[in-house]
């Protein structure tokens, strides 16, 4: 064992002696025992010339190949929270999966035939399987921009950059938008992926609060407080994840009057756009600014039910000319790094958009809304837990009145011990900079969100303590 | 005029003012004539408690919208070339492309019916349009490792990243081995691509020398002399693009030592692999590597002929450790970004790369191989010019023997003319940093490239100038 140390000990030595010649001063430690390691300071002067530098400095003494600061600084908090959680679910119960914002997972919500038939007649045609111009295809851009396009905000071809995923665009649109140093105004409780994309970057995150008592709303004065000369974007995100909220007009209105004053431009992620529930209507933020230049980030994912086909888009809305050229060929440029999205997918893009029966969508937004109905109904009879209505996309957040959930630190603690005790596993929203709520996805099968439903509700009666029962275990403690 | 001067610089001194209000000083600059605006410098004590500076700072007084540096870092040398370059060709005669490296512009080389099949099952199947994990699906990633592994370099799932596009396993390899301000090592002539990148994340570009004279070694002495305390990486191309050579077993040997010896790891992109042709053989650099830890880059586009579907692929080689988890988590850290290619394809390459057929991958090349010694042939016997026989891949690269050619200035003049003049556009090799050569796409139908060949010989002829005559030339200057 000693012999052992020593060896290594004469190994350190030699590698640093190597070093040495090129810095002209060297460091030992020579392994110790315990704490006190002792630590050796020599500084040498070189001659110099009888070494030949130019030689020695090219080299490098050893392998010490690290992960680069960006690598480090890209980080998942869903992941890190979740990656944490001891989730062992409970062996009895059959696990109901109500976190991932996947909709395909239950296999209830299937695309429609028309979508898949598109690709296959692309494959067929063989017309599709080489390089697209890094923005996309000009006729696929041009499908976008004719179904997108409205007299409010209209759209050409050059106004669409097809990407690989809404995520790409969110990510393209930042990079554009933003230098390191600057900052940019995110939604609390919000996306992850804005977060993560903005630090790998170097871009500070700056939380403007939604209000859940005013369903979700921002709080536009707490939204304009945070501007300052450094602020490149305000990402809005309409419809909401993790909200499941939608945006009134006239709120919308309210925003980009923030955003006017400011001249702050508007990363919009409207990948849930169109998907609102009936009695509601989704505006494009667009279509509403009569200055504010907005890149709007949108996709296939959602309302297509096809999220792994990473078919996104941003549209470039501008009418006043502030963006200009400069953000135009800045996108440009940048997505010449990665050259777009898959091909097959692309040249299926007009089909999709303009052969899906309208029927799909409504059967999809009617299911949704009945879960949500469902959902919202059940967990709002169940003491301790404060469910907000959603009016659109895919989620509902619920809130956890801690104080009647003594046993539980936070949100994490409690959706880890649903998992334990009744294998329903829920996203603490805590993954969104929110706490003391937890998100439930409502794309499951009826029967599957109906016993999810009643699983949390045996859970909180178990855990539940009323203001006295509360007080009572404070006092045992 | 002068009142709207005025005007305008009342306006800014207001700006200023407020500025002044935050920055405790401020600079005005007023509109002068000529070179010597006067320029007033004033520096103000604001007593701070008289204004409310909090509602000042917020404001920002008007629209100025830039594009990220990172966004003007982000250069594609071959765009800027060529879009500056005067192309309009012979309205007589047909345009020839052999500018461009995507193998299905030409239809002759189609992909193989196995590949678009498996597409079809899997979008009949319904089961691959969810999200896939960042990485790619667990199947898949075994998938590519099973085919890709071998004794002398084993592979599990673990060590394989999909990606999207050979493109973005080359920028995350990048992105997770180098810092800003670290170097990376690049063949000259080479891809352009990788410069793009590093430019664009604030890496520096070193550039090594291709041998054309050794059928493009590298030159093993420049490359070491290159290496330094900030190297990173070390790109290996092979086989090559731009030059469609194939390094023997011995030269990967010596890259490999010189990497070894510098503790540079390498980042081998192997997109062209298994391309070479049948007087060859190709060895994928890791198969001969003890100790270098390689990130080996690959994907579809140009074996199976789809370069379209941007599925991509990082093979991790890290026998000795070297890379350890911090890489592998680095890469899986940067993956989340964008989640990823497409799944449908993803879904299908277990299938496209067990199931095309042999005959496929040997009918491209022999097609390949064919073009190649027709257009060496052609080309050769042409005074002026001086190939360099290619040994895979889908290049050729022709020197211009720019002295015979006193009419113009560089490759990139001799480019111009030859579309202008034999519609013929081949795209000089200034784009890979190498001027005075030309690169020859060869993946054409063969009487194309048999055409291609003999305007381009009507055009040296044309231009050509013996040693007496450009000397006459040149006292006629």
């Amino acid at each position: 064992m000693m012999t052992g140390q020593g060896h290594q000990a004469c190994w350190c030595f030699h590698l640093c002696a190597v070093e040495a010649l090129r810095m002209d001063s060297y460091l030992i430690q020579v392994d110790g025992h315990g704490d006190h390691a002792p630590v050796l300071d020599v500084h040498l002067k070189t001659n110099g010339n009888s070494i030949s530098l130019g030689k020695v400095k090219g080299r490098k003494p050893r392998w010490a190949v690290r992960a680069s600061e960006m690598s480090k600084k890209t980080f998942n908090p869903v992941r890190a929270i979740v990656d944490t959680m001891k989730v062992e679910p409970n062996p009895k119960k059959a696990v109901i999966s109500l976190s991932l914002g996947d909709p395909t997972v239950f296999g209830n919500l299937p695309t429609n035939d028309e979508v898949t038939r598109a690709v296959k007649e692309v494959l067929d045609s063989g017309r599709y399987n080489g390089y697209a111009p890094s923005v996309g295809y000009q006729s696929c851009r041009e499908a976008v921009a004719a179904y997108y396009s409205c007299p409010e905000a209209p759209l050409e071809a050059q106004d669409v950059i097809l990407t690989s995923g809404c995520s790409q665009a969110i990510e393209l649109a930042l990079a554009v938008l933003a230098n390191p140093g600057q900052n940019i105004l995110v939604p609390r409780p919000g996306f992850s992926l804005y977060k993560t994309l903005a630090l790998s970057m170097g871009i500070e995150v700056k939380l403007y609060n939604l209000l859940p008592e005013k369903s979700w709303e921002i709080d536009l004065e707490h939204l304009e407080s945070l501007v300052d000369e450094k602020t490149a974007c305000l990402i809005v995100n309409n419809p909401s994840n993790p909200c499941g909220s939608v945006f009134s007009r006239s709120h919308l209105q309210k925003i980009l009057a923030v955003a006017s004053r400011q001249c702050v431009p508007i990363l919009a992620d409207e990948i849930y756009g169109d998907m609102v529930f009936a009695d509601c209507k989704y505006e494009p933020i667009a279509t509403l600014s009569t200055n504010v230049p907005i890149l709007s980030c949108g996709g296939l994912a959602k309302r297509w039910l096809v999220p792994g086909w990473r078919m996104g888009w941003i549209l470039i809305h501008d009418r006043r000319d502030i963006f200009g050229n400069e953000i135009r060929d800045g996108l440009v440029r940048l997505s010449q790094r990665i050259l777009g999205p898959c091909t097959i997918v692309q040249g299926a893009l007009e089909r999709i958009l303009h052969r899906t029966p309208p029927e799909f969508y409504h059967n999809t937004l009617s299911i949704l809304k009945s879960n949500a109905d469902l959902c919202y109904a059940a967990l709002s009879a169940i003491p301790g837990l404060q469910p907000v209505r959603p009016a659109g996309a895919m989620y509902l957040m619920v809130e956890i009145e801690m104080e009647h959930f003594p046993e539980f630190e936070n949100d994490v603690e409690f959706t880890e011990r649903l998992i334990s005790e009744q294998s329903v596993f829920c996203l603490p929203a805590t993954c969104f900079e929110y706490p003391n709520f937890f998100r439930v996805v409502i794309t499951v099968p009826e029967e599957m969100m109906l016993e999810a439903c009643s699983r949390i509700q045996e859970f909180c009666e178990m855990h539940y303590q009323g203001a006295e029962g509360a007080q009572d275990l404070e006092c045992d403690k």
